[in-house]
């Protein structure tokens, strides 16, 4: 209140000023003498500035100001979102199964374009309340809701995924913070790692580190190095702890302890994780779980197209053990074996090769040993382009060639069989956008038209997932349209 | 930041002009002769003058504009909602059953009056995101959570129907778009049709066409002339494809075609839908179920009431068979048989009739056969009146009268009876408003006794609807309290 | 959009103004004689003095005045928000069961200090919308989404209990309002009641009354009496009504009429309520379950701490049989005996012991007898005190104790043995805030050491409990973080 009581004196103070000074003025104008009358115009003037300038500089500036940070996100309520919403129709007529992990690789993280891949309603709703202090701290406050359903009615109450993905505080510009914490901020609470990045076009990230916890950003040790530290707890799923008495169950904590540390654009992540009596658990039917773990990346953060044209690139090399062996999300998986390894490799570009045109190549792989069953093994390599024809300024047109090959012997883990094969896909999406320009503005309409196609040897790895369907073997086209936005 | 800046700037200016100039003004009233003194008040006058009218153009009206959009809901986050809570006691202490719904013709549309006839939560929580772009284009993103619950209790997660009705982004005034796209509109995601209206006392639309898909509003190809196309695509829940062998599920989409004519006040709506594999559901033992449908609405929407007073009054006549056959919920029931036809009219119309009453009379009427059973037959017509006497500018007397006979013929389907006869109901409810004046404005909080009535014979219909239940035949009393409210 | 409009018109006057008069003005320079243009002057400064008070007074300071509003959450959308969520690690390495509530007393009620004793996550998002009537009326509507969760995980779809726990309106300042209920203020929906007050430091309210319903607040009968009335519905979960038959099931409602007095700083609640056909129930194999109730809080909110320092202090007597033995969750629980008393004394108060210390002492104990079985009786104590001080401005070190006695006869109710003992906590949690000062002020983000310690008698209460697992016997450290905010 204080403020608007401010304001209101304020502009009492002009108004007021006007209507006393004014209507003597005038009257003088009848008897005074032209000396006088200059006189009384002068002091008007100079009083009359004076109090505008008085009001110009107060409250009312003030709520200006906030309401510009208002409208910018940084102060008082704010709403980001993301969200992607469509259909993709197959030649039977019916929704095509499966999104970019629908390949045998993908139940391991092997990722395949998006683009024309999609079926489902995904949505991200965030709600963000921004407070600024009197000693000038401020702070953060995010909940995060999110839905999946690949239902394409309205109402979906059956089979509402609608949960709380983040919550969590932070705070900034603290005073009593100096020294290496001078531009340091503190978390707690549920939420994505903010140091999280990702290959839109697989609708995968480098890593993805997420849960409950507590962390510092932008320690400052000097000019060069700056860390963040993180404590983050992941809740394994309950298991069996034991295969011939009826099973009880019981569920163990995963504890994830991350120092990221960049030098200019170099990253280097090392995390450590410890899972109390996961070793308990019995997977295939012996007890090998990993209990703890390690994984670490390397990444640099490229500000042109690999130093040949503009735009930007990001290459990373992570790998794991044990628990660490999920190399993407870090320490989400229970059923790790002790002596699980990976090593996944990951770079992307982005330029524009014309005025109109731009290109998004991109490499992800793995290679995974021992992961569920001991002698089990994982190899597979995903290569992507998205390329995009920017017509006018609301359209464009978007295409994708994406190719997967694999090599997975899962030793029977969760039913799955031998697969050695390849996947490809092409699509062609004309783009409607409000604004083009970049391969990250949106919102994007998008209709598209994919042809892929994929080795019958494929569709014996399970039979849950998409290949493994009777309708969905060989190759196939499918049709959709498509909204995506995020802000 | 960019347009913060330039305010500063601008406000620098004006205040340091004042700061500069006034200063010497006041010391040359010393010495300077009166003709240099009027010629300097003149110029300082002209310059104030100047740099004023440069302040108030620049980036502060920008905002003033900005922050007009924004609590107007046209730029950066709205909310909209909708929401109805309260109880409805029967004369037994407990909460009465049901719903406008809650008849025997319910079961296939027939609503009756909706006033003192609801005892559940239903709750719309609408969150939008306006952009404008520098091309001068806009993007509406809008996401809904929609909640309905029968609990009393404040905490309802057992029973939670919290879910995502809307998702989709929407864009207009896109600089690319010209000719009879100029003023078009295009839109993709998860929604409801803009195009929907309904009957608000039934609680039941005319139409409502929803899924997810895209489209486009407002083709013009002439002044007379303008068209919506748009293609939805529904869910239909799974089903046993083969009664003989262990029921495996299958589902499949229905894919809706839609074109909305508009000429002036006359709407032409004409719908075409494929549901795949759908002929092989089982309904009530065999296999006559629709694959495809066609639906159509001829509507009029008067700007007066009917034409005798002020007020507004819509007709409309629906008519569709095979899928189409579920004449209101466009392309949403998957159990229709392939040689199910309905025809259904509708018509109402508000007006005043006197300074303070108001009134809105209405009926709905539908005859179906063949609907889900070879040689079913549904016939039902309701006739539904409010009237409202406006006491003073925060209270109105409410009073609605419905009246509804049926007669269903469902061959047994979902264990159905036939069921043939009269419900009828009267509803008295004091309403406060926080201001009164016409039918659409709310929020509003009611009490209500209703007395409704109605043949035995319609308890017979189905053990699990409203009438079926031991503790609920013949008529009753129930009395209760609601809120309801919509922005 | 006329605000917009009216806006403007009124600056087109001015800068209008400015434009048509300052030109001449600058001609007029040459030729006329210093009288006229001393006269031109003056009119000039009359005129644009008026001009710039018009237009000051106009549109624009409608919208600075609306804009303050809408930021301090008097008008449009605002948000509110309750927010926890960390870790609670025990020495295990697994997370600590349990919660303020997890004693044998907590199944009855009696909470334990919860600083240090909380692995969960739980959130409340409200969304409200305010308007404002030309007739000077105003509307509150409110919405709020809850969810609780015990999971670390970031996707907790599989365990969301996300619900809505309000959906109601409130209108104030109704013109038509006079004599006691000129300042009374109406609503309806599902609430939490507007009088309900807590012990933070238990997570324990005094009294909790909320359900769906409507009421009016403020009747002020003269300066020294306020009452407020509201009729709350409860539904109670389905319960068999038949031991010998297979269990049918039925639900009931529980209606809870309360008028709430105020004195000056003395409150005077008083609650009846009645259950349908509750006594039908079947609770430990008999039908003595209570249909009826009735509850009464005497209360004092004290503006001191006990009139020995600056702070504050609230004591409160609770008192309740039959249905109204539940003396917090007034109505909310359906299983209690027809012969069921309780009584409950709770009291606490906050100071400051010196500059940057502050104390904040409680107690809280109940006495029930017959409460779910004849003969059975429920006595706990708990006194619990928060010490907070204060190191700098983003820092503090928090402590907490809490000892707990308890006596339980439950009389084998839900498999329940007697419980005879104590329990005791210790925490100790470093805690930053953006700014310190009082107990109330949040954000914070804590760490905390936990040591607690209880009677091994308490162990064999219920083998569903905290203290029934196995794992989780005698004494114990757990260690965590946590965020928790509300605004």
């Amino acid at each position: 209140m204080s403020l608007v009581m401010t304001r209101s004196r304020n502009l009492a103070l002009v108004s007021g000023f006007f209507l006393l000074t004014s209507v003597p003025a005038a009257l003088a104008a009848e008897e005074a003498s032209l000396e006088e009358r200059v006189e009384a115009l002068e002091q008007q003037l100079i009083e009359a500035q004076q109090r505008a300038q008085d009001a110009e500089s107060g409250a009312r500036e003030e709520r200006m100001e906030q309401f510009a940070r208002h409208m910018e996100g940084e102060e008082g309520f704010s709403f980001n979102g993301y969200a992607r919403s469509g259909l993709d129709i197959g030649e039977n007529g019916k929704s095509a199964p499966g999104d970019p992990y629908l390949t045998p690789a993908g139940s391991v993280g092997g990722a395949v374009g998006r683009l024309g891949n999609e079926d489902n309603t995904y949505v991200e709703a965030t709600l963000n309340y921004l407070q600024r202090f009197e000693n000038g701290a401020k702070s953060h406050y995010r909940v995060m809701l999110a839905d999946y359903s690949q239902s394409s009615n309205d109402w979906t109450a059956a089979d509402s995924q609608l949960n709380v993905r983040q919550v969590y505080v932070e705070f900034s510009d603290l005073p009593a913070f100096t020294g290496a914490f001078e531009n340091a901020s503190i978390w707690a609470g549920k939420r994505f790692d903010r140091d999280n990045f990702d290959f839109h076009w697989l609708d995968s990230d480098f890593v993805f580190l997420a849960g409950t916890g507590a962390g510092v950003y932008d320690i400052a040790f000097n000019d060069a190095w700056k860390m963040n530290l993180s404590l983050y707890g992941r809740s394994f799923s309950e298991f069996p702890t034991d295969t011939n008495v009826e099973p009880e169950t019981d569920s163990t904590d995963n504890l994830v302890l991350t120092a990221n540390n960049y030098f200019g654009p170099v990253q280097w992540m090392i995390s450590g994780m410890s899972a109390a009596d996961n070793s308990e658990r019995v997977v295939a039917g012996s007890q090998n779980v990993a209990d703890k773990g390690v994984h670490t990346m390397l990444a640099y953060h490229g500000d042109s197209f690999f130093g040949l044209s503009e735009g930007n690139f990001k290459v990373a090399l992570m790998a794991g053990e044990g628990l660490g062996a999920e190399v993407k999300n870090i320490g989400s998986d229970g059923n790790l074996n002790e002596d699980a390894v990976s090593t996944r490799f990951g770079v992307y570009g982005t330029t524009y090769i014309s005025d109109n045109w731009r290109i998004a190549p991109m490499i992800l792989a793995e290679t995974s040993q021992d992961r569920y069953v001991k002698g089990d093994e994982y190899n597979w390599l995903t290569a992507n382009v998205r390329l995009a024809d920017e017509i006018n300024t609301n359209f464009e047109m978007q295409y994708e060639t994406t190719w997967q090959t694999m090599d997975l012997k899962p030793q029977q883990y969760a039913g799955r069989s031998d697969a050695q094969g390849h996947y490809a896909k092409v699509t062609v999406a004309p783009t409607f956008k409000p604004q083009v320009g970049g391969f990250w503005n949106r919102p994007e309409i998008r209709a598209f038209a994919t042809y892929s196609t994929w080795s019958d040897e494929l569709n014996d790895y399970a039979e849950t997932d998409a290949f493994g369907q009777d309708d969905f073997t060989g190759g196939q086209w499918t049709f959709g349209v498509q909204a995506e936005t995020w802000f």
